[in-house]
């Protein structure tokens, strides 16, 4: 989602994949492994600056890149806090942003303590390699996190896993940034996400009646990348609390998927900020084009074929829908596209892009 | 400019580009020249429809392509039409549609005949190959075009050019559409085109203050794509004179850049229609985002450098304008981009979108 933009300004985009025929193929350039520290290097000869889809450049690659006069955004520094939640909580905490309580927990006993601490609900995590739900887990007794301690204890480490209270919260939000290497920095609009099985599902902005909180969650972002030193645009998911407190929930270095909206909703999206950012170029406005975008995931796609073969149903009945399809192969809970839609009103907006994602539901 | 919605969508989209480091080149996926039959037909194997970014494919080719089965969008017929400006004032004529005063003229002597009968003026043009005022010309004398016939006659084809009165125009409105194989058709706002030296320069959606004219532009857009089985885009440039009529001046079958304002500024941008409708997909809303949007050519570029140079003063200036770069070197006249902006009145964006080409003028 990054090719339009620098088709757009052009910027000349170069790709490393992983393998040929994933969704980044129109702009691929080189075939190989992020964990690869040869190729990533080799791809890097030729370019001005490399950023990411994702946080998990393992950290000796990263810093291989920084010593061979590569400018990486965001940093080392800074995509090691994202790449382990035991270490973003430390972070934050350090930096003063409202978390949930948590702690690190490295055996059924310590869980077990936590669990008693807080209601005997608690949020446990593996501390890396988690997304969409993946390495979350709810326990409600110290036994339902042994497969992990297992794979701790074969490790041999001395890791633990992250153990948080449950939030009792009122509706999640998410703010995102952009900040550029020299300290600039622009916020979007906060917005309400809605998740469904620990994946983002819908996301209206921005988000409604949400009062004296909007210069919470701008003031917090900004704090946050400027503690942590982010480049490029950061995404902070957030609890709203029953008593109207936001807390930290989890943090994403680079355009989110509560972002999206901004492809059709605002003067410049997240992924043309992003490219903005990493290149140290001027930010553009974040102005949102109408009161009010929802963006709805497709979340596994159609039973049979792909979101192409629902198009022309689709697009018929929603000629006024952006659609953004991710040639990926239909699979249960999968993100394979999503779609936007901009109106007057949040409910009568958020129902017209439900119905539009409904074409593509198996 | 296609590829951008191409990834939204999630279309493959595959470029036939005659060389290396063209603009196209994010997508090229073979090299080959368009008057060049087994290069395109060879290339047309693997696609589902053919389109273009010009009206040069000779007729032979594309009748090859029609003829190995290959839907191309717009057809042979309608290409037909927008190659040959004689045919495409016959064909006018013919539907009814309003011209200005016109003729065919073979030598210096029909030429005179014409000068007389419209006031000692006329616009002179070649048939074939023109684009940006090259092949048209001003001609207050019979012997004007004398080079030009003098190429006509050694080819010996029998063949003339076109002459047109002189419209004493109020200014140049352009109307987009877009056609579907199956007939539906959708039309974007009328606009106000400003032309120097023959070349787009400045285009204001939607055209201020046009009265009855915006139906009437619509009609006849809608009427001249039907007339002339046009698929794709069609843009229609239109004189609108001073005693309040309109006459067609020319017209492009493709994504036209009197249109580009809509990248920015419409719910569906003419390149995001072009290829919904060139693959028969139902067409999406042309509404606009804003009261106003202008868009602004940059000619020329900067006189070392390409635009990328300019870009840390120019985004910082104006972080509400979306530049376009074409990745063109700097050349006198040439269109190496452009820029959009939307505001609420059209003075007042008109001046801003000007503000912000300006930083690219040589």
């Amino acid at each position: 989602m990054m090719v339009p933009p620098a088709v757009g300004l052009g910027i000349d985009i170069r790709v490393l994949a992983e393998q040929e025929g994933m969704s980044a193929r129109i702009a691929a350039t080189a075939v190989g492994h992020y964990t690869d520290a040869d190729a990533v290097l080799a791809f890097a000869r030729d370019v001005d600056v490399i950023t990411f889809d994702h946080e998990h450049v393992p950290q000796d690659v990263l810093k291989q890149l920084v010593g061979a006069g590569v400018p990486v955004h965001p940093g080392p520094h800074a995509l090691a806090v994202a790449q382990d939640k035991i270490v973003m909580r430390e972070r934050l905490t350090a930096l003063g942003a409202p978390v949930p309580s948590w702690g690190v927990v490295r055996d059924r006993a310590e869980l077990a303590d936590f669990l008693e601490a807080h209601g005997g609900a608690a949020v446990v995590k593996t501390p890396r390699g988690g997304y969409d739900g993946k390495g979350v887990r709810v326990v409600r007794s110290a036994d339902a996190a042994d497969d992990w301690f297992a794979v701790l204890d074969e490790a041999g480490s001395g890791d633990g896993l992250l153990a948080e209270e449950l939030v009792d919260f009122n509706r999640e939000l998410a703010q995102s940034v952009a900040r550029r290497p020299s300290g600039d920095a622009v916020a979007w609009a906060l917005v309400e996400t809605v998740q469904k099985d620990g994946v983002c599902a819908e996301v209206t902005a921005p988000a409604q009646n949400a009062g004296t909180l909007v210069a919470e969650a701008r003031a917090l972002a900004f704090s946050i990348a400027e503690g942590l030193d982010v480049t490029g645009v950061l995404a902070v998911e957030l609890f709203e609390t029953r008593d109207g407190r936001l807390l930290v929930n989890e943090l994403a270095m680079r355009p989110h998927n509560t972002g999206h909206w901004s492809i059709d909703g605002c003067v410049t999206s997240q992924f043309e900020q992003h490219l903005r950012a990493v290149l140290d170029l001027p930010l553009g406005a974040t102005d949102e084009l109408a009161p009010v975008s929802v963006m709805v995931n497709v979340l596994g796609g159609p039973a049979s074929g792909s979101m192409l073969d629902v198009y022309p149903a689709a697009l018929a009945a929603h000629p006024d829908v952006k659609f953004h399809y991710y040639e990926k192969a239909s699979r249960p809970g999968r993100k394979v596209g999503h779609v936007t839609t901009t109106g007057g009103d949040a409910g009568e907006t958020l129902a017209r892009a439900r119905a539009a994602a409904e074409f593509f539901s198996s």
